[in-house]
């Protein structure tokens, strides 16, 4: 018999579909030495009784208690890890004073390390509470701070995907926090990349370098291009933000004629391994430029609502072959927790749906078949953004790494209305996406290894 | 020197006016053996160090440790208590199937005293473990289980209020969920209000029957005019949804050829002690009417993103002098708690400034002028909850009940982003309002007593 590094035996929901969430009731989980899901076992399989058997009672073993469920840990593509720093704060001024006011002023301060050290060790940790186990970091410009979080990843087991930040245009970024030169903003980059690579070779869970143009205005032409010349030669992932807002949108039309997706194609900065933060004002070409780059968008409804001035249509791009998947967008969102995000997603797409003007006609108002369901956002936080990464991650499903959240709906202080033994398990599930708090995520696996636990 | 039941140094948020925050640094709040406020004392008060010296250490003297902070304790306008059995549920159906398939089935399960006991023991908890003081509860169309309810609010320290629900239509109700005659509703309703009032009398924090008409398709014309007439007979709080949604909306006006806030005021049931939920779809005479009867509107944003077709333009209402609370409308709402509500608040009226469609234009896809603050939100979860019930409740200041919760931004499992020990308290009140999870919120107290605690 194959000898396996640990078994878990509990009911877990993963998708099967964008649209439909499958139950593997009971089902045992069988994880290699590596952190891979190698077998998973129904209770009808023949197996089953012999798996239990040899196990049960081990160190290794674990069975979820009454009440508890696993789910995949959430991918958060996109976090500004400096940002958490002033999370919930001055969300009531408008986007240029809250970046100049507010969000530059911070990010400089990362410069120094202690503080860096600070605030990335608090948010890695408060991302590991909210079952998020593998996040897509924008840090700030510094190569040294962006390293340290890098290294803090590594060291706490999450998934790291860590970007210093390229902005080096000196028409839009403030003298106190940009790039020096576009060649130190190139070079930095690189050594950036050499330097995440050779710690990726220690860390089990990985960790991966990020090619990071803050966005199209933020960068001089020779910066976006020498980033995907980068891209290339060392094959990494890219992010960036993409048609976000009017004001954005506008501005990269005036530059270059052209919408952002298209402007970054031309710079080399979509592929399969590109994630692009917002994306609310992709028309149909673009969408469909995405589709063929497999490059994914990352839906930050939370943030979306304060500077993106529209709904996403996900729904539309779901249908248009677009990847996609779900981020924080800390600090523009507030809330490090993609439950919140899930929740917003689903909200946000009943708004875009029926409209939000009270004085329209109802025919008027909204834009038919935009809804998502809870099952959808579900997707969007989980498979979906592993998709939108092209890594094996973000199921609960044989040849993916074991990323998983224990969620106990019982816990004294925060339990879930749940009052009838015998409720259908897409009830359980739909409840434990709208009402699960951190304290309900007592234990989160990464790679299989417990990186968090509230024991 | 005047003997206090109680006291409590700390620093304190409360609002000042709809859009501004007070901060009370450091103060004393002196609490009487009623529960009342009856002296709030600055630092710089000659009184200050005299009651700190002949209270200091003694059993009813309180003081917060570093980084906790009281917020007044939160009035939730609207809430379906038996729905909490089904909170987060089938938010993906129509509100029709919602209603017939999930809701009625539930509701009338609550004819079973023992199922109803446990639904409302823990919804009561709930509300009162995320920091709601004072509830407006919609019970069901049965008498004893909504007298229960009332009883466990009683005995629990909460504030509630607490409406047997009519629905006495046959056309619009289902036969196995509805009042049995129109005379039956008005009969339980009045013996419905004595017993309530009778159980008032030994309650210290309050507890009040309210006049619950569903809405107006639920009630025949008799039974909405006999509930006016019972109201004005007994003095009480009246609840119901008005001009929740446009199938809603349309019915009154083929009913009666007026919209629901002339309706109402027609049977009498608008009143200063009249709670209206959702209402999206007032007009302006609808909010004059409003205005001049006192009658304040419930603000339900979750809720409204699923099943009101459209988001109520807060800031234009607030404009026309109505006074506005927020609700959780459990389980429309998902969530249990203002604090999410109080975010939703936000993100929804940025929403319906902004608009929701990418492909519109800017300048024709929003309502200028229609975002609120967390500021103002909060006011909406406090000060403007307690305007809205005539009652002396929603602010920490002499002559309001000590209704209170005690925060804690440093909680080791949950702590709040603040890296600066010198951080601005107004960064700090905003990180609170968007950031803190049930677990923060470490007391309850109502009415100067303390009704929770995670110590
Ligand atoms: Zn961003
Ligand atoms: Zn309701």
């Amino acid at each position: 018999m194959t000898k396996y590094a640990r078994i878990f035996q509990g009911t877990a929901f993963t998708s099967k579909t964008q649209k439909e969430v499958e139950i593997l009731h009971n089902y045992l989980f069988c994880i290699n030495a590596s952190g891979i899901i190698e077998k998973i076992v129904s209770p009808e399989d023949v197996d089953y009784h012999t798996l239990l058997e040899a196990y049960e009672g081990e160190e290794n073993f674990h069975r979820l208690d009454d009440g508890q469920y696993f789910l995949p840990g959430f991918i958060d593509l996109h976090v500004h890890a400096p940002q958490w720093a002033q999370a919930g704060t001055a969300l009531d001024i408008p986007l240029y004073d809250w970046l100049n006011t507010y969000t530059f002023p911070i990010e400089s301060k990362f410069s120094d390390l202690e503080f860096a050290e600070n605030v990335y060790e608090d948010v890695v940790n408060t991302l590991l509470a909210n079952g998020t186990t593998t996040a897509l970091y924008f840090a700030t410009v510094h190569k040294e701070a962006s390293l340290l979080l890098a290294e803090i990843c590594a060291n706490k087991g999450q998934r790291g995907l860590v970007g210093k930040v390229v902005m080096d245009n000196p028409e839009q970024n403030p003298t106190f926090y940009r790039d020096a030169t576009t060649q130190t903003a190139l070079a930095d980059t690189e050594e950036f990349i050499i330097a995440v690579k050779e710690l990726a070779k220690t860390t089990k869970q990985g960790v991966y370098p990020v090619v990071t143009p803050r966005f199209i205005p933020s960068c001089t032409d020779d910066a976006l291009k020498g980033l995907g010349e980068l891209a290339a030669k060392y094959d990494t992932h890219i992010q960036s933000h993409c048609s976000e807002s009017d004001w954005e949108h506008g501005y990269v039309q005036d530059r270059f004629q052209k919408n952002d997706a298209f402007a970054l194609h031309d710079f080399g900065l979509l592929s399969k391994k590109s994630v692009m933060a917002h994306c609310n004002f992709l028309n149909d070409d673009d969408a469909d430029l995405f589709a063929k780059t497999g490059t994914a968008v990352c839906h930050c409804p939370i943030s979306n609502a304060y500077f993106a001035n529209s709904v996403i249509p996900i729904a539309h791009l779901h249908s248009k072959g677009v990847e996609i998947g779900l981020g924080s967008d800390i600090s523009g969102g507030f809330s490090p927790s993609l439950f919140d995000n899930a929740r917003q997603a689903v909200m946000s797409s009943r708004m875009l749906e029926d409209g939000v003007n009270p004085s329209l006609p109802a025919e008027e108002r909204g834009v038919p078949a935009s809804r998502i369901t809870i099952n959808e956002a579900f997707y969007l936080a989980t498979a979906g953004g592993g998709e939108s990464l092209s890594l094996p991650i973000g199921r609960l499903a044989e040849n993916y790494a074991w990323d998983a959240q224990i969620i106990d709906t019982k816990l004294a202080t925060a339990k879930l209305p749940i009052f009838d033994e015998s409720e259908d398990l897409n009830d359980v599930f739909q409840k434990i996406m709208y009402l699960v708090r951190p304290e309900n995520i007592r234990e989160v696996w990464i790679q299989g290894e417990r990186v968090h636990s509230r024991k």
